[in-house]
């Protein structure tokens, strides 16, 4: 039962959280971070940390879990501290416009902003209605791949035809015995770069893919051990497999945000590009979990969003200054 | 007198325009870059190769060099090329809303796109009315700082108010024999912290400050050795000085850009925060060069600017094609 004061409250300590610390702390405003996950780092430690990425500016190449230690370090100067492993569950606005925020493990913050950097962490898989799925959570079952090795020179099989089920069929030709790609259509709603590379594949037997055909029981002992299919023609078959993973997309688990008041359009909150702000003062939304238009769910575009915010927010924590603009290329950070 | 055909051409090859290459390679376009500077990396390569930067996201310190090595290294793989050390003079539309670029140097780019990242490549330094000023150029006077250790143990004056006087001011401190700092006012226009600290040196003796002085003339034999000023009473003094940095801010210096019916704010080219583009079609602009509501001049601004040109730019480039986005996580970049 913590009870914390600080400037700014960020929600998600995912990339864009995290380097929101830096661009509020250029200015002299503290933070404190809440994530549900266990570790900062967001999705990138909790769903794919040894994964390169390419998109980064200045990186040729970084994993993940390397790009959260970079952040790490850069922001460790300005001494952000964190509330992890807890789920925001009630924000009240006090009578001089600040929040107090509450969390299930009855830490209190207490702040004059709230940014939420939430990304994909409020949302979650979306489950098919499939006989015995949930008898298999975590025994065969998963919603998405956080270690690809799991999978080596085992069964897998996929559901789903977006670019997530298209893009992991591709990846796990390589690392599982045996990838089976199972989609009710026969045409895919991914990139038609990588549709073409899946119909390739399968042409060449690495890949088994089977369309107009849906999953209907899965079954096993403990373990999952087969998936049963149904056909156009109402025909049934069965698959051995040692793990499946339905990838049918996410739906919004905002949980308690989503009753803030907060104008939101398909899952994702609606926010002014001039400094990103909601529709609700001092609350700003920054990273894959903000709209507008041209919105790209890229992690540099969440770090532009996070400098945008910074300069904006600094208002309500110092009502009587006038911020004056500063370069960081003579001093380093350590002199603000 | 080489002829290009390519799908953007950019104009200004610093880490904004460099980054593009990649955003716009991603969707599989071509991109050709016109700098007037003789190497790429725009001002990081120019004015502060060796200086530290601490704000890109991901570096807790990084020199201007080594982002511009990194930045090539990412964009390798998409194989841009280079006019370099020339200046766009002339811009013509084609019939099919494609566009004719033509340098200094007798270069022809033909492109479907054109994307203005000139940054402060764009601007030149104010220089002030003083006697003799432009006959000492190079032998004395400088309006930046390119290397600092130009300056080590040598005499040197600096003369404005706002953040570049003050930061250089501080800075050469710690370089040079001795440091003058002279100002017109006895306030300055730059950050407070930055003014104090100047005050601070200035009682430490480590900057002589002389306020509320113009200089008026400069004199020497072949490289500069004395300063001229003059004071509210019209007081003459002299100062020995073996350098003198007018630090009065930069004017716009457009050149021929500033002839294309581009909408242009305060010397920056105004553009549209949803992609970026400018009043003109298939003009964008990026970076330093660009104003919006909100903007901040930050590279990784730029970076961010970057990815929703490309986005945007791509109908043009594939007017038959619908974007499909790609995350870039799964593949390498030599996947597309």
């Amino acid at each position: 039962m913590e009870q914390i004061t600080t400037d700014i409250c960020i929600i998600g300590a995912g990339p864009v959280g995290l380097f929101a610390v830096f661009e509020a702390g250029l200015l002299k405003m503290r933070c404190h971070l809440i994530d549900v996950l266990p570790q900062f780092g967001g999705q990138l430690s909790e769903i794919y940390p040894h994964k390169p990425i390419y998109d980064i500016p200045g990186y040729p190449e970084v994993t993940a879990q390397q790009l959260v230690d970079r952040l790490m370090e850069q922001i460790a100067p300005f001494h952000p501290t964190f509330s992890l492993g807890e789920r925001v569950e009630t924000l009240n606005r006090n009578d001089d416009g600040s929040y107090i925020i509450q969390t299930n493990d009855h830490t209190t913050v207490h702040c004059q902003v709230v940014v939420i950097a939430g990304g994909l962490g409020c949302f979650e898989p979306r489950k098919p209605e499939i006989d015995r799925l949930l008898d298999f959570e975590g025994k065969g079952v998963a919603y998405m791949v956080k270690n690809p090795e799991i999978f080596r020179d085992r069964r897998v099989v996929l559901a789903g035809g977006g670019d997530s089920a298209l893009d992991w069929a591709i990846f796990l030709a390589n690392v599982a015995e045996r990838v089976t790609l199972i989609h009710r259509g026969d045409t895919f709603r991914g990139v038609p770069d990588s549709a073409e590379k899946v119909f390739e594949l399968a042409k060449e037997g690495k890949i088994d893919l089977i369309l107009k055909s849906n999953v209907v029981a899965l079954t096993g002992e403990g373990h999952l051990q087969e998936i049963t299919l149904l056909d156009r023609n109402n025909e049934v078959s069965h698959i051995a497999a040692d793990h499946f993973i339905p990838l049918f997309g996410l739906s919004p688990k905002l949980g308690p945000i989503a009753d803030w008041g907060l104008n939101i359009d398909r899952s994702a909150i609606v926010v002014d590009t001039v400094d990103y702000s909601t529709n609700v003062e001092r609350i700003y939304a920054i990273g894959d979990i903000n709209t507008y238009p041209g919105k790209l769910k890229l992690i540099l575009c969440g770090f532009h969003e996070a400098a945008l915010m910074a300069q904006s927010a600094f208002k309500y924590v110092y009502p009587e200054q006038k911020l004056s603009f500063k370069y960081t290329t003579v001093y380093g950070v350590s002199a603000f």
